[in-house]
């Protein structure tokens, strides 16, 4: 799992505010798991407006950026009402894939709630993955200063 | 990750078929990756329902028994129409935990198309952590011939 | 709202039978009203599949047919692990619209849980309204005998 | 239908901003119907921040306030990306209800994208349908100037 030690002052990363929905909260009153990959796609969406990478980016230049791999570890309990942060770390890589951390904080005390990773491939438009970095992207990590 | 090869015969396991729901799918009409914690959870239900190892029944035992992690990875698309079997495997361990593995597969040409994996702890009415395994859990074990 | 009498013998209708899922109830262990819709799609596309009016057969003559109106009443609790039968009724219109009415029934007492309707109408690729019947779907009634 | 002519000066509103989501487009790049419920959700909440009405408020007096009725009315396409902008109007009743007006505006160009209403009852915690307004509704009514 992702050691949040690793998240050095150059990281790239963003955050997102959101305060839990009735409707995501079981019937412990506590949010259902399959809440977490929708807060995640919160923090992307925070993520690529900030660095200018996010979906519609993506589609633009051609490719379609699906989730392959995703995983999101409990820690304490986030419930009805509470407001959440959602911080978003990107983790570098050689290889043709986004990887990004998550770690989920209460904001009224600071406790960690929850952690995540999740890693994203390119498609081409005829669903074909991609096996180098698009042009697109490799621009934007030089840009970002990633290499 | 999973290997597949360990499911031997005397694996404890469940199957549900699921057609893809149209608002399951998202615009490159492959099914969100947010449906997949859906579809285990289906599995799940499944499982429980065959061997007495229900919702219902653990509430009514006094517990409660969220998901602390989750994983999955994609393999191939899954798309509108598409009609998939989930296999859910009981992983056995020591720990006052019930973990699962899955499979997804197409009905149509019995290719994979996801894997994962989940872990739950139990909870007690006051949202405390269990550490050793309640007794309806540990009875429910023994009977089921795994120790 | 809909008068369930009028559903007479030479209705077209059909019927999908749905289990309540952990994530579909709220912290009152009653299904969230959100998840009506799903339901209703559940049933929609039971009666797609029976008379050969799903979304794939749209979609391939070119059209998309999305809810402009939707609504639903609420009449006994839906609550965890109850099992629903959903039944939906064709409602012959002039219109170049697919109007259902939805009727809700727990399987095991035949108590009637909720009802509702909804309003599709006709977009061609280029997102355009389309104000008379397509051919496709004109064909398709006179084959079911509504005129 | 709503006529948004009767929303007078003194009517209590609140609204709320909301950026589309990815998750919530389907295979047309338009907002799938089964998130409005959820955007109606998310009115409601700034509603009962604004005006000391919140779920929480209501389970604490001992009550439970389940939709028993919804509807919506499409009017133009919500797509990905898009910023929207959902009012909710109180429309005043003698019953024990509490009855919502929605509209949802594009931000960008201030066109009425949908509409809706919702009615709201109140349940007491043995699950039983109160007839008469609970006493913190009713001096909560009081309060904002309506009876």
């Amino acid at each position: 799992m992702k050691n949040s030690k690793s998240h050095t002052n150059d990281c790239l990363s963003a955050s997102r505010e959101i305060t839990v929905r009735f409707s995501e909260v079981d019937s412990m009153n506590i949010v259902w798991h399959g809440s977490y990959p929708l807060y995640f796609e919160d923090a992307r969406e925070a993520f690529g407006h900030k660095y200018g990478i996010d979906y519609l980016t993506i589609f633009g230049n051609g490719y379609y950026a699906p989730l392959v791999d995703l995983s999101f570890q409990y820690k304490r309990p986030i419930v009805y009402g509470m407001t959440i942060r959602v911080d978003i770390f990107y983790r570098p890589t050689d290889a043709a894939k986004i990887v990004f951390d998550y770690e989920i904080y209460n904001v009224a005390d600071g406790q960690l709630m929850a952690t995540g990773s999740s890693t994203q491939v390119f498609l081409d438009k005829q669903y074909q993955l991609v096996w180098t970095n698009p042009d697109f992207y490799q621009e934007w990590k030089v840009k970002q200063g990633i290499n």
